[in-house]
């Protein structure tokens, strides 16, 4: 299915309501990585934010506590020292994305399965997804059916070695169904596959894109629409078109610190459209 | 009461005069938490530094400092290391905010008894309100008539057990007299109540204040209308009615840090209308 | 005299050749003080390359390096750790503003005394000219004729007791000959006199100035234009009514912040009325 | 020949295809400096970024790293210990820039030389130049073709002593077949020269542009058009003409901040052109 003009995710859109407080509307955690790189994990906390996660808390390790927290405000953080501290501290959490610049280390692979572990729905990313190269069932036994991957190409292939020959679409398919979640197969023309079958294909991507941290912006912005409690393979559909109309908006010389604040105004023409 | 299209506290808003200056404006302090939670308070600070308050100074563990300072320009800063260098370094203030990510902690406890000991009139909120569960007269017989508690319905349940069930206007205006200080009740229709009988309703509430952070720009804008001396049962239903106002012409995607910065359109208007 | 429309200053404005290069535009220093009081100087520095100084440079104290590092881009930061090492840092410099948040310390008054003796026109402000209380005569010793003081009126009593009382255009006028450099009396409406007699009463003041750091921005302001070797009595000019302008086109929920970023409007009305 | 209103290398520009990727559309590296000086390696990063490189880093002295990282998002952080460090960082970089606040240290020279043993075409600016003062042919012995040299003429005297006497086109002409490398010789009228005779005189520069850090600009202008594999010439005479154009559409009190967010609209005009 390519997506139409007025695409069914639109009714499933957690608008807020009269009576939303902050926490109702939904907790999205946001793992950082090592002090050098911590900038992935804020690009992904503000679009989480932006679009519409009542609370969103950035868990990093302690030595990027003082960097991280002079670059924030309505963003939240807790330095963690173990996976067991960082298990704990996203309880209550409804998502959590895991992966942007995260390092392909050992701690990166215990702490995509200590969140598993944890009742947050996982967006899972970039080195999140990189580190499981080579044992990826490591990573599927631990997945739920609402946890969303979001290879590019060479993420995927490192996960799923050979299915793309199968072309793109039923590449995808396949590897929602082998991994038991949704995977979100990112490229120009980005393909959604659910484990249940459902299958979309974005057509509104722009070239403009192809820039260092979309891919941390896109990560953030489904896990704060699945901490809002939308339907995963609904808020990858979702977050992908948006993301896309967020930089069409733009144009040429974008970087990715621009999409989180394109936001307000994707989503007041999606609100206006709904009344 | 539900306020109209012209409230009366119009009439009462602090415009400088043509020799206003700054420390004749109105002197704001806002009480920072721990150093990896200081957005609440620059977000307190911010606000009220927006709304007109001439000076505002955010005072902060020692630990703190650096994160703090390299993301302030025009707000202030203050290390403190106990609660009588908190209640010597707000000597002169006109208000103090604290509990935005103060902490529920021993050390909150004490520094809010510390500055009701001072001649600043109090906007107590978050934190500063939960660490007096259990013992909530200990904080009310500190109370001066001008301090104000601005508790969220978790919160309000937290320091006066019961008493929702009388319905929110009636309950507010009960704690108020039992607190003996301004009781600002939160929620889609937020009331402020006086220990005097006072009571009102406010009506321009936005789904879209229900994220991060918002709370602590809301403390901010109460402090710094007090700051300058206007009336705390009015600085408060001024700063409930701005807030909401500044959030509604933002939008969906609004978040908190979006708030300080949309004040100036809000009070132009309201200026324009007084002349 | 009061400024009329046209204020004379506006052909000694000094606007870049076609053939300028930023050294040639002029070099601006400015004295930080202590770590968590970094802001002050950054709003100066700001205003003073916003204004036209080609070159602008931070001297700050050792420990306060990476909170003001990490806070800038295009402005330059040089750390002194003695008197010495000030003098040595301004070398070549033209202009230097001393005084915001700079401490009313032994350290500030050996500053002061270090950079009179350099080839670097000063501007003294805040507590570079409060630390001179009791001992006024020590500073006026070692000004030059084309040296700024920017007292408030609480400062200016500090410096020239009694002075007042002759009426605020008369106390300025007296001032400057004694201090044998020209004096900013700021207020309402802001007095600039020089040594030679001379002395204009700004007439474009507005309310919305007075809040904290408003006074920074202007010493930097001042300093950028004395950089760029414009008459200092005609910077000081200068700079007094596009700083009022620049908050002017603001209004309500001004802060200081705002007005570097609003310069080029003003200076863009300005170059066009020139061509 | 002089750029007229259509320079060909309009038809060079590196827009990215529809199927683009961030690594294919280029990595770019940027040297900074101490820790003190890391705002000129910011901005030329930033505007690296901003001109279409797919994948900016910024390579730091280790002391400088939570200077820079709790300033940048989508730009990335890597520090280095060492020249061989240096030079391992840099691998599959497609180009690399220094000298922006590198130092006039030993350190400059050596890490000039190991980056000139890399894959990577360089952009030789600033310090980088001066540190070659006295042995210019240190450094043209290590140049490649496709190196660019951008001196003001202060550091093209450094370089080339005597060469200005034969006027400033014929001079960049000759320096580039000396040097082995395109030279940029800015000033009001900015002189391209490649080591083949091609040469070109920019027509558009803007007084405006003479403040501190558009240098560090217009490197990472350059660096970002030649890690896209833009022709060396071609990107040097492009960024020229953008960074004046970005430079006129502000005006008076522009500051270099101000340029890399003016790129997009520049892009913009010239895209649509294209099309």
């Amino acid at each position: 299915m390519t997506e139409g003009p007025t695409p069914d995710w639109r009714d499933a859109l957690p608008w807020p309501g009269e009576d939303a407080h902050k926490h109702a509307r939904g907790r999205l955690g946001v793992v950082a990585g090592k002090a050098s790189q911590t900038g992935a994990a804020r690009l992904a906390a503000r679009a989480g934010l932006r679009i519409g996660a009542g609370v969103v808390r950035i868990l990093c390790p302690p030595d990027a506590t003082a960097i991280i927290a002079s670059a924030i405000e309505a963003v939240m953080l807790t330095p963690f020292g173990s996976a067991e501290a960082l298990a704990e501290a996203v309880e209550g959490m409804d998502a959590v994305v895991i992966g942007p610049a995260a390092g392909v280390t050992d701690a990166t692979l215990t702490h995509v399965r200590a969140l598993a572990g944890t009742g947050a729905a996982l967006v899972v990313d970039a080195d999140g997804l990189t580190v499981f190269e080579g044992w990826p069932t490591d990573l599927f036994d631990v997945l739920d059916r609402d946890d969303v991957l979001t290879p590019h190409e060479g993420e995927f292939k490192r996960l799923f070695p050979g299915l793309l020959d199968l072309g793109r679409e039923a590449a995808a398919r396949a590897a929602a169904k082998r991994a038991g979640a949704v995977v979100v197969l990112k490229g120009p023309a980005t393909i959604i596959a659910a484990p249940d079958g459902r299958l979309a294909v974005n057509d509104n991507g722009v070239r403009w894109l192809a820039t260092a941290g979309t891919g941390d912006v896109l990560a953030g912005m489904i896990g704060g629409l699945m901490a809002q409690r939308m339907d995963s393979y609904d808020a990858a559909r979702a977050a992908v078109w948006m993301h896309a109309e967020a930089a069409r908006g733009f144009g040429p010389g974008l970087i990715a610190e621009d999409l989180p604040d394109r936001l307000p105004q994707v989503l007041a023409a999606l609100y206006s459209q709904d009344r």
